[in-house]
């Protein structure tokens, strides 16, 4: 046998993701063994999620690298922030049609762009050939028993919302019909490739909202998810939706609340209070720079209705963006 | 909007994945939130795997749901074998081509029936429309600071192999060249669709082994992770290689050696040990039933010679599997 053993490109593009240099203390094995090795604090609990990005399916095939190591992660961090969870370590399944190495380099940057902002560190994964698809695993650490749950909801409880949900989803509509000369592309579309998960601001709720969930699929089909978890219904008023101007800029008024109550990929989170608790909101609000706007209230039921200024009922067209329902 | 919400073919092939009856005291939240929560002992560490199988990379086309099930979990437990660790959880992100609900179930039972027999917990996880991919996250646990490394081993340690490598590889030789009618077709092909992670070797290992990897892309590519890992070279003694019935009958006398040294997928453990601890993996492998077979010795350097019986030196034609590697 040769001296030197065979290294493939394959290799060679996973040593990307070995340059992080981000190192925290609680990491005892990261990238290079068979598995990873970390320590959880005794006070504390693991909180784990998952998700897949695949080409063409959850992102348009023009999608920059950077933007999708942004937001392969970012969708995570959403999920932690909607159980108030503190981020701190990441895997990466990244499936790849041909080993491109300028591809994988400008991806891990904006992968660690924003694993590094909320110091989170790439301690393992896998790189393989296939289809272009993106799957990352997110750990986070909770208080014993702290976990912002979607079950909490309760009868007379506040709906809240986070920013100005339907941005992304307008965005991606902009960019779909090649409208980049919009005044408000720019602001749309980032909103649609570098979501800022809302981390501060779930930490902030986990002993104050009754239930969270972050809209991934779009307002009212998340906020469903938590009125099945909690056994309610909700109330939700239309026209107390927070609709930003780049947003009433790019709909027309027939249209106007469509992509805030069903749009996607916004990672606003969604959460409920107890009445007694707005005060505490609004000083969240107000320290955390965070717009949160009061949508709604908790009702008994299962179901949503959504009502005008004047007090009539408002039927939106469909609910949310789902895989499969072609 | 009307009483009931609609719920697409996918959150009823979701479904499938909340049919597993175990239940973990550890596990305080599994599927149905926007992440799974979880407790860690506190004299544990956690060890964390992943892996990615690809249709047509990583598995043939033809390969059965409950095969795939099977596999996608126990190529995740091979690796926390190979750390020394106790498996308690796993998150799947699965992506297919359409929602097929049969596929789906099926699928399913394979991952349970390996899941519940190891005590392992279902707790999260995605499906998404897209190319068939299956990404397995396995976490387990492990003594503070007694994780298995790769990086241990030292010149003068034995190394030994688990059972029969090459098998597996026999086992896709005969499934793409269609000799379903041969002897030795059943066991080698079982040999490949459904692994037997050795969890309870790594775990009697993980104070005994200097150094430790399973064998996914080839033993001599595996072991030469252990060697770049550990900054040392190894002898191989060709010779000494165990060899089952169903391989010989499997292989020509020209190419004996060439699966067992190069063939991937075996998912054996791969590890070495002092000379001064023979004795205990002689009781090991006698307590545990498991074939364990001396193959070769730590040297220095940083390359592997292989040996045959009268030192004569033999050359491999390759290292071992490379994705990407065309």
């Amino acid at each position: 046998m040769s001296n030197t053993h065979p290294q493939g490109e394959f290799e060679l593009i996973r040593d990307y993701f070995q340059r992080q240099s981000l190192q925290r203390a609680d990491v005892h094995m990261g990238i290079g063994d068979d598995g990873a090795v970390v320590s959880v604090p005794v006070d504390k609990q693991l909180v784990l999620v998952m998700d897949t990005m695949v080409a063409g399916i959850h992102f348009p095939l023009q999608t920059s690298a950077y933007d999708l190591g942004w937001k392969s992660l970012a969708v995570n961090l959403s999920d932690l922030a909607a159980m108030g969870a503190e981020p701190a370590w990441l895997t990466l399944a990244l499936t790849l049609p041909h080993s491109d190495a300028e591809w994988v380099k400008t991806f891990s940057l904006g992968l660690f762009a924003l694993a590094s902002a909320y110091n989170i560190q790439l301690i393992g994964g896998d790189t393989t050939r296939g289809p272009l698809s993106i799957t990352v695993q997110a750990h986070g650490l909770v208080e014993k028993g702290g976990a912002l749950l979607r079950s909490g909801a309760e009868v007379g409880d506040l709906i809240y919302v986070s920013g100005f949900p339907g941005e992304a989803a307008l965005g991606l509509i902009l960019l779909q019909s090649n409208l980049q000369h919009h005044p408000s592309y720019e602001h749309l579309l980032a909103r649609l490739n570098r979501p800022e998960p809302r981390l501060g601001l779930g930490r902030s709720l986990h002993d104050i909202a009754s239930a969270c969930i972050d809209i991934s699929d779009g307002l009212l089909a998340d906020l469903q998810h938590i009125l099945d978890a909690s056994g309610v219904g909700a109330e939700v008023l239309i026209d107390g939706l927070p609709l930003s101007e780049d947003y009433r800029a790019a709909v027309d008024d027939k249209q106007l609340y469509r992509a805030a109550l069903s749009g996607g990929d916004d990672y606003e989170l969604l959460f409920t209070v107890p009445k007694t608790k707005q005060a505490e909101i609004d000083k969240i609000a107000e320290d955390s720079k965070c717009l949160l706007t009061c949508i709604g209230e908790i009702t008994e039921g299962n179901t949503i209705r959504c009502l005008d200024a004047q007090g009539n009922e408002y039927t939106p067209e469909h609910l949310g963006f789902e895989h499969f329902a072609e």
